[in-house]
């Protein structure tokens, strides 16, 4: 049930073409009826060269943009991402709503290939217009690139109540701003939106390249509410993957739920068949939260105390009732005094299935630096995304670490997002189809 | 002249160690004395395993700290930058400012060969103590790292006209404020400091490692005034790397000199032994600009707009006067109407040293894309960095450009800094000890 088995069953089918409104927000205003034309397929470009594409240590890797499942979720987690949320602030016609997402899975189909989203003129392109794509990826290889679309509650219905598209009857039970957990601290500068993309690649101008490109397609209809660069994940969803780590330095993720878990995904991520509405069978829910860092504290903090908050050891990540970094941690293991070796109220403890009556989450983070705020303290954190095919497993999970987690000394939620993920397109068709039927 | 070839020159000698001050800011007030061990040498513990260290796609490039000429300027441009600037906030002390310097070049000669800046703790380490170093590069490779250290006018002589450090009488002539220039519209807290540190890797966590940990010896003494993520390289610095693209989706940087260019190099980059001051002999000037790029009106010129205003095709960045990438500009050449086919205010004939009477700089700049403003667009840019004998050959050039060139329209220059970059330090040695000898 991974993105790259169930595109075999899909029968191939036309390339979707651009919308008139999207090759308007390519080319400008002015500037109508141009033709899509292909450029190059930016692999086959690299490999003309007697270099890796572009210089880039990406390598060619391609995952399909069509099939049963979106690409992004299962998928190994790529090291660079480029987030968006966007709000549909220019139209409120359910046309225009349809015809963006029909433009926008046409030039994603075309970026996961290592395809620009039009012509860029070298050879026969409109020279007296602007060119359809940006450029700056043309010489790079794929790269891994995944881009993924959900939508929030707010497209559904908006904070006036309106029922904007049509679609309110549509809009899942569960699908509603997440609940105030204790301590939150969200800028609505980075919160919500009516619709998300995440963009995932090992090169980050691959990743950047696919936001740009598809925020101007939305020209017109929806416009960038706020936007995360990540720089590193810290997330294994493979067990191709080796444990990467988070801003605090510790291993993050090794008890993640791995594509290769076939029984967890079906389970803990995927939308299942018998779900209402119908339209999100086979999706899922991703949430996102900024989490800051207060990392010139956490670094101030002994070593003893650092792996007493985790529940792991710093060096190899194995959980401190013993073993190696994948032994399961025993909660029950006592030391000195009869106190236990892993702090009831540690990290790893806490967000583990036995503390949420086996619940599970697929996460999928990555490290940021944002420059620095004007006391001089680096902008970190973590962007914290995960799936899971009920938002009730993240807020479970998030409401017991919010209350009781050790590690809330050190962090501090400061945006939020929870998106309904569509099932992946067929062929031929477009994300989120099934809404419009 | 390349920083590999001059290191052959150095004999070996002692570590450096850090000093009890530097310590302390490693591991927090209220900890003194510990001693520098080295917990590992991260290229070794990857290869311990069966995977990439810690799944980065960087490979085990490993650029040596001490040389002649500091490491970071005609080193092959690495993808990935952060960028710092520190002021000497916490302290008037000319033997702080040693210490401080003597500190950041030890713990830099460890980074760049893969190791942490202290122990971690794992094994042996002190565990009732901070950490020493931070962890999230613990299982990276070495990654290419370099750390480039640099010197601004305000470390000799401060805004009040005090000469904090008793090294006034050793500032360079030419290591003042920079001219302000046509359309600047400089941010004061992006522009400007004490000190600055590039740091360059093929992974941006281990450049992010690298800043942090060098903030936090800083401690007491320095502090982050404005620092800058950059997800990819601009310029190619050595023939052997293909040129990349900068965000107006054009190749950039085809005719930057070269580290194969030796006597453009000598000529041009470093300063001569004949220098007044003696100690900055064997170093250059580093210049950085924020520069803003409105990508959004950008995307929305036509083509053939944005190849005149360039004076290169945006395929495959040949000049306007015809041949392909790496052939010279013809600005002779004329075409329709006896116009020249490429502008005589493009950026190409404006920068080029036919139109600044034979002057070239080295360029080193970066990508970047921080998040978006509050009108949804992407703040998006190039993080221009160059290094030069004289600021004077930066000075002429950007006058020529911001008083002329067609690319004014879509730049703004928002962030500035001019830093004295002194020569490589020796084995045994730190760097800029020629400033305090």
């Amino acid at each position: 049930m991974t993105d790259e088995r169930s595109t075999e069953e899909e029968a191939p089918a036309a390339p979707q073409k651009l919308s008139r409104r999207g090759l308007l927000g390519l080319a400008g205003a002015g500037v109508v009826g141009l033709g899509v034309g292909v450029a190059g397929d930016r692999g086959a470009m690299a490999a003309s060269g007697s270099m890796t594409a572009g210089g880039s240590t990406a390598g060619n890797t391609a995952y399909p943009f069509h099939g049963t499942h979106q690409s992004g979720i299962v998928t190994p987690a790529q090291d660079r991402l480029h987030f968006a949320s966007f709000d549909m602030s220019s139209t409120a016609s359910r046309a225009d709503l349809i015809e963006l997402l029909q433009d926008w899975s046409a030039a994603a189909a075309l970026m996961c290939q290592g395809k620009p989203v039009g012509e860029f003129g070298a050879v026969d392109g409109p020279y007296d217009a602007p060119p359809e794509d940006t450029g700056e990826a043309l010489d790079l290889p794929t790269g891994g690139l995944t881009i993924t679309f959900g939508f929030g509650p707010t497209l559904f219905v908006d904070a006036s109540g309106a029922d904007r598209f049509g679609i309110a009857s549509q809009q899942p039970a569960e699908l509603r701003e997440l609940p105030h957990f204790p301590a939150d601290d969200l800028d609505p500068q980075k919160t919500g939106g009516d619709l998300c993309i995440q963009a995932c690649s090992e090169d980050p101008q691959i990743a950047v390249h696919a936001i740009r490109n598809l925020s101007r397609i939305a020209f017109g209809r929806a416009s960038l509410r706020w936007s995360q660069l990540g720089f590193g994940r810290t997330s294994s969803t493979s067990t191709s993957q080796v444990t990467p780590r988070n801003l605090f330095g510790f291993k993050d993720g090794t008890a993640n739920i791995k594509a290769e878990q076939l029984g967890k995904v079906m389970n803990s991520v995927w939308v299942p068949a018998s779900a209402t509405p119908a339209w999100l069978a086979g999706g899922s829910y991703l949430v996102a939260r900024r989490i800051r860092m207060t990392i010139e504290t956490w670094d101030r903090t002994a070593l003893s105390e650092q792996e007493r908050i985790i529940g792991r050891t710093k060096g190899n990540g194995a959980p401190l009732s013993g073993g190696t970094e994948f032994t399961a941690p025993d909660f029950a293991v006592l030391g000195r005094a009869d106190k236990a070796l892993i702090d009831k109220d540690s990290h790893v403890r806490l967000a583990h299935p036995e503390s949420n009556a086996g619940t599970e989450i697929l996460r999928r983070g990555y490290n940021f630096v944002d420059g620095n705020d004007n006391l001089g303290r680096l902008e970190a954190g973590l962007f914290f995304i995960s799936y899971q095919r009920s938002p009730a497993q993240f807020i479970d999970i998030q409401m017991n670490l919010a209350k009781n987690d050790l590690m809330n000394e050190y962090i501090r939620h400061v945006g939020s997002g929870l998106f309904a993920v569509p099932p992946g397109a067929r062929q031929g068709s477009y994300v989120g189809a099934g809404l419009f039927a």
